[in-house]
């Protein structure tokens, strides 16, 4: 009934190339973090991001008319504001230093979390170089969580999660931008509470729940935890995909 | 290092008037969960609003013309809708079953936090019982961990919350509606990463991370499993509010 967040100690820093599994599975061994049925690893996105080289240098961005009007009503670099765009369906709104768009992967976040990379070693001013999200992140998860299976014989699960800010409230939350085998929504349609009423709220958003507790050991600052390891996710593993947790634009009452 | 979210097993049926604090201290004890400092007591709102007696009957409710004709808007019964209004500060959207409103405690939610009481014994139809939120959920927060505090001689935390839903993503999330001694914003405003780049990204809405895991283990069909026990809260415990977590309108890009 416990459930246990442990942020994987150890975990070195990725570059481009990197085998985010056989990492996974070798951080732990050496932490002695056993990988069980029914664990789920809670990855931060830069470090798939990072793997996967999803790497731009700005003097390589080619800098639209958009992105020059939108970087004067923002103030932001215009090279960054186009490859905010090039990541984006459409930009819900804007301000000083902040685009929030409506990403092509179907979420809405701030400058189509897009961010520096941090990695080590690229050619040049490491200030001009900009990690953008996987391109699949799904696809990424779900790579990653086959071959954990297939070398330690279990049934996992996978999520990727990036801190967004969110309407109405102060504050980052991790957020799923990327699942593999875990619940995003779990439906509670239809069972009774004590006194047998049906339960209004139908759906809840367990992958994104995840998400935020495992986000809170994972921490901000540096990358030491970028990998968290759970225990006791309290609703059956299934497959799934990040849709399930994108509430269509028609649906939408804040978009 | 470790986060450790323990559903409190045992935990009995609140009513009006009950003391939280102490059948907290008694469900623990006889479930062995030792109460030590910087532990974090995570509470549905339910039974606080229970133990408060924010219970009421539809039928002494006054129907104004303005929820007569949010009622009609919605296909909600107009006596609920007069409850939702007297607990706001003003409608932001509505379709069909659902009022989105700003709740005069500040934060948007549907409905405005209200729901079937669920509460056993009360005279006439069960399904006439509404429970409202707590008047002052800070507070209430407050009182209970005094309490606890005094009681078994630790530093603790007390975090109130409901099962929000949200713009953008589907389902609902634990969300903090009220706390005492837990941070809910943590500013890691010119903390360097690895590669020294100051974080772009100044505020992790803590309280609200921690809300949502809780809410994970808490469950929502039964009411068996109300208080969730957390230790390994990352941050230094400290003095805080709600208002903290509450974007101001003016600040809201979509309010």
């Amino acid at each position: 009934m416990k459930l246990e967040l442990t942020p994987v100690p150890g975990f070195p820093l990725i570059k481009p190339g990197d085998d985010l599994a056989e990492i996974i599975i070798n951080t732990c061994e050496k932490a002695q973090i056993g990988i069980q049925d029914g664990d789920i690893f809670v990855l931060a996105q830069k470090i798939v991001s990072k793997s996967e080289g999803r790497l731009v240098n700005l003097n390589d961005v080619a800098v639209t008319e958009d992105a020059v009007n939108l970087a004067e009503k923002t103030g932001k670099d215009p090279r960054i504001v186009a490859l905010v765009l090039s990541e984006s369906r459409k930009v819900l709104r804007y301000r000083t230093n902040v685009l929030i768009v409506e990403h092509k992967l179907g979420f809405v976040c701030a400058n189509a979390g897009i961010d520096h990379s941090n990695v080590h070693g690229m050619k040049g001013n490491p200030d001009d170089w900009m990690l953008l999200l996987p391109v699949d992140p799904d696809g990424s998860a779900d790579k990653i969580r086959t071959k954990i299976e297939a070398r330690k014989g279990v049934r996992i699960g996978i999520m990727i999660i990036d801190s967004h800010g969110r309407a109405w409230r102060n504050g980052t939350l991790g957020t799923v931008i990327g699942l593999s085998g875990v619940p995003g929504l779990v439906d509670l349609r239809g069972q009774p509470d004590l006194f047998g009423f049906k339960l209004k709220i139908t759906q809840v958003a367990a992958g994104d729940e995840l998400a935020a507790g495992a986000s809170l050991v994972m921490g901000q600052a540096a990358e030491g935890t970028p990998v968290v390891h759970a225990r006791g996710f309290p609703y059956a593993l299934r497959e799934a995909s990040l849709n399930e947790l994108i509430r269509p634009e028609q649906e939408d009452l804040f978009r």
